[in-house]
């Protein structure tokens, strides 16, 4: 069974680099009306690589929102109308410094889709060859090699937290074992 | 190696029922400054419910951001310093109506550690009895039971989209095959 609700009016209170956040008043199922906080963002790519030794590799960066530093699979914010594709081997080469002979799309997920229409892309990356890391002036992370079953054990006992990390990972892992 | 971004300042744009929005200035680790933009959630809770034939209690619902339904794990947001097992039991009965004879912590995973601080807990719900559903006057949502195995197809085929529930039901998978 499928429920809509209905767009009676959208007000944008902000519009940044990264995202817009917009409060809408909608209409439910059963006429009353209610209010809707959503946040506007173009995307993301993320890529599993894995070398010839099934090692991952992962980046270690300092995540402002939690005050951590996260291990993560290398990743990157989409332009809007840009190829998820050709994003996500433009952030593999820039963060780890690789190309990939094999690039292949594996999934697509929604991360939170209470408040964001966010939509994250996932590929694979193998037969990789190294051509030398472009990070931007103010980007900080560094590369790490992980044997993918440890990198599975790492998504269960909470070493990796981040979505679309934990999805990369179990996914690759069970299309590869 | 760790990195560190200190804040400078820090804006409150918007604060609603479901999220903040603020606008941070930080000195990144070459002293340049950057700006950061923030969404703080108190996070949610999301459970995987199994029955003893091995399927999934899944809900539909409209996902207004998306515009479109998704089939989801139960879940709900955590009030302020609530525990989140205590939300989980309470949000199962709530949208399921069932009861967990044993209810287990999964894991913990942060869904989109660019811009949110949000963290969602999964939990595992077993030895299930229906106790009858309570859902709010202006919640739509429909339960469906799908076999544990054909969930996790529709992880990997992308009928199953959403992060909480593609990660629920591939480590409960993986522990319980």
């Amino acid at each position: 069974m499928d429920f809509f609700e209905k767009k009676i009016s959208s007000k944008t209170i902000y519009s940044g680099k990264v995202l817009t956040l917009q409060v809408d008043d909608v209409k439910l199922p059963n006429g009353n009306t209610a209010s809707r906080e959503v946040v506007r963002h173009n995307g993301g790519v993320s890529v599993v690589a894995i070398d010839e030794d099934k090692n991952l590799l992962l980046v270690r960066q300092y995540r402002y929102p939690y005050g951590e530093n996260l291990l993560e699979i290398p990743a990157g914010k989409l332009e809007k109308g840009e190829d998820p594709e050709l994003c996500g081997i433009r952030e593999l080469r820039e963060e780890t410094g690789y190309e990939a002979g094999n690039f292949k799309f594996l999934a697509e997920f929604y991360p939170t889709p209470g408040y964001t229409d966010e939509r994250l892309y996932i590929f694979t990356a193998e037969n990789l060859t190294y051509k030398g890391q472009k990070l931007d002036a103010d980007e900080f992370l560094s590369v790490q090699r992980i044997p993918l079953e440890k990198a599975v054990e790492m998504c269960f006992n909470g070493e990796i937290k981040d979505a679309k990390s934990v999805i990369g990972i179990l996914m690759y892992n069970k299309n590869n074992s």
